[in-house]
């Protein structure tokens, strides 16, 4: 279970973890009570405390200025407690600020199934351990896409959960209006296990979707060879749930809009993602002058240099596009959208934010993308359903805020149904 | 307006704000631009960013061990985009660990109203300085009361939000799972006006509150003096809202509970609390070994010490809560029970956590009540509509998470009525 296929097809034995350079250190820590979680291992992004070690958060300067955790985060807690063992610490891009997963200082995690492309970011090597079979979960943080991207660039399973339904404690702060810890996974049926546990949902009785709406400013945003491969998908979900699938557009959701694309989303999210990255991390900068790789200097560039005057007026949008949502998916109701809008990058073909060799706006059109759950602090899952050329291509589902538990029993409905 | 009669008829003059003692600094900071709260100024929580000025926290070595904030936090940038000004950072308790407001390095603002009692905490300088009639209104933050109980004490306007919907970014993060930012206000048209502005919500329709619920178990909790004045708050609510109050038990609230009263709600919050307290504080005060107030001292020592085995069990109990309260109250239900069990503690007389001339439970109670709002991620609003011998007593009002814009609506129909 651990060797997929796949990795054993490409590499006829099994990827280590020296080679696949996912971990900053492995680490054996046994769980600490029986639960539904015995039997599985996860791995933990650099920015989620295990007691007695640091957090590098994938830059030297940040380890050097920081002390070592005096006990693991609430969210790791819960996992040991459930039976589940931690066999490491994952490399992540810098400060988790970025959606590529090239780090300046501690190199790129192994993508096993499109070993030239990049695993995606900011939990590359979360992805990377789960990609290849050395964790059977991970941990990671979502902020803007940085589970979700890495699980679709990397063809496992992530869920960035509602906003604020599982602990943040001992997790760096970054953007906490959109701040998440997310899992990453080598099936549904983990994915929904170590869900539960964080969750701590109690059983919910089993509900079938009523509407699921197919975004279609979501799928508009995405290359042709995307789209082509998740209509394939699609076509897959409508022979199981027919004709409850449909499409949707903003207009429907918000009749008040003038918007008829996501860009106004993509706006309104950098604003406050920006404003409040400024606020958790641009004293330290200031104060530190730390080492930083190129893209990440340019990051803090912007950042420093937002005009903090938009945020009253990025708030009121965030909380309008917000209710519209809330009003308008019901607790069975499901938006489905492609999680990214391109394969994942060559390696190295990203040399800046906005600035790459697919094109100038690979990163407003994925954040166009995952801004819709961040800004409707929906859960979403990314599903690995497809492949382009042997890439893999994440479908995601979105359900209504707080409807994760629902969310998971389609997603696992889904993935039986697939055969995945 | 800023100088109340109450205080005027006391001092016989106003208080300056160095008598207040509610001042780390008092700032001159204009607005940004014209808006909804023009005419208006606020102070600020210390431990809320400001540009260029420190958090100290309420302990000197926090101060010496971080950096100067490069920005304002959200909440105070979209305050002084609205209009308003800011007058100055307040004395808080140490870390925001204490519901006295006693600090053992900067000394103990002034209850106006009470110049004998303490003015609670954490967010002491912050009430002190509404009630004083030095500001407005004030930014606090609220994680297990730290806005509301100072709000009763010094019998003024107080909110604590829905969990996750005022930006947190910009300040100290002490238990992510529970923290807020909130308002002190001197009525509650400020009240209402300020939280709108943070909220950014659209105008909701005037809705009419559906049923009450005075919560049995909390009044239970409260003194023979407290009850007293309070059910004449209540007599005066039925002379509003009529035959829509209706005393509720827990046992209606969660039917299959076998809790008879709010302990375990108190004994979950404090696990999850402490945990995440030192999930964000622990490594910092291992590695610094600050100087310590013997309060804090103490409440250090029994956060280190938790059992964090049981963390894992008290997620299971807090979400079971949440679950029973969401499906309980209806969007326009409202729940009202007393902020405090006892009056404002003479001074000096809280000399531990636990421990105190007004009993060895002080704490143990006043979480039981300060629980429901922090474990149902309920919005919650201290009146100060009654006196016990001249001390202020406050009155609550909870509404269901999301709904603040309908509870604050209610809170002025409340204010207007009963002529505060």
């Amino acid at each position: 279970m651990r060797d997929s296929p796949q990795i054993m097809a490409r590499t006829k034995r099994p990827v280590t973890a020296t080679e696949s350079g996912a971990f900053v250190e492995t680490i054996e820590l046994g769980s600490i009570a029986s639960g539904p979680l015995d039997g599985l291992n996860f791995a933990v992004k650099d920015l989620i405390d295990i007691a007695s070690h640091k957090n590098g958060c994938g830059n030297p300067s940040w380890r050097d200025t920081h002390p070592v955790a005096t006990a693991n985060a609430v969210c790791v807690e819960q996992l040991l407690s459930a039976g589940a063992r931690c066999v490491g610490k994952t490399v992540c891009d810098e400060l988790a600020f970025s959606l590529i997963g090239e780090n300046y200082f501690y190199g790129t995690p192994l993508n096993p199934k499109a070993p030239d492309r990049v695993p995606g970011g900011s939990s590359s090597g979360s992805a990377s351990a789960v990609a290849c079979g050395l964790a059977d979960f991970a941990l990671g943080t979502d902020t803007g896409g940085s589970v979700r991207v890495p699980a679709s660039n990397c063809g496992i399973w992530g869920l960035r959960p509602s906003h604020g339904f599982i602990s943040v404690a001992g997790v760096n702060p970054f953007a906490p209006t959109f701040d998440t810890v997310g899992i990453l996974a080598r099936s549904a049926d983990v994915l929904a296990r170590a869900a539960s546990v964080l969750f701590a949902h109690e059983d919910i009785p089993r509900q079938e979707p009523m509407t699921i709406h197919l975004l279609k400013e979501a799928f508009s945003v995405a290359d042709p060879n995307v789209r082509q491969v998740l209509n394939s998908s699609v076509q897959r979900l409508r022979n199981l749930f027919g004709g409850r699938l449909r499409e949707t557009s903003l207009g429907e959701i918000d009749s008040q809009s003038e918007e008829t694309d996501l860009w106004a989303w993509y706006d309104t999210f950098c604003v406050l993602q920006w404003a409040e990255i400024e606020s958790c991390l641009g004293a330290w900068v200031a104060a530190t002058k730390p080492a930083f790789g190129p893209e990440t200097a340019q990051n803090f560039e912007l950042v420093k240099n937002l005009d903090r005057r938009r945020l009253r007026e990025a708030v009121q949008r965030r909380e309008k596009y917000f209710q519209r949502l809330k009003l308008f998916l019901g607790p069975n109701d499901l938006i489905c959208m492609p999680t990214t809008p391109a394969l994942a990058p060559l390696k190295g073909t990203v040399v800046a934010r906005g600035q790459s060799a697919a094109g100038d706006d690979y990163y407003p059109r994925m954040l166009s993308l995952t801004s819709v759950a961040g800004i409707g602090r929906l859960p979403q899952v990314s599903l690995p359903l497809a492949e382009s050329g042997g890439v893999p291509v994440g479908l995601s589902l979105l359900a209504a805020n707080g409807r994760d538990a629902f969310l998971l029993s389609v997603v696992k409905k889904v993935a039986a149904f697939m055969g995945t």
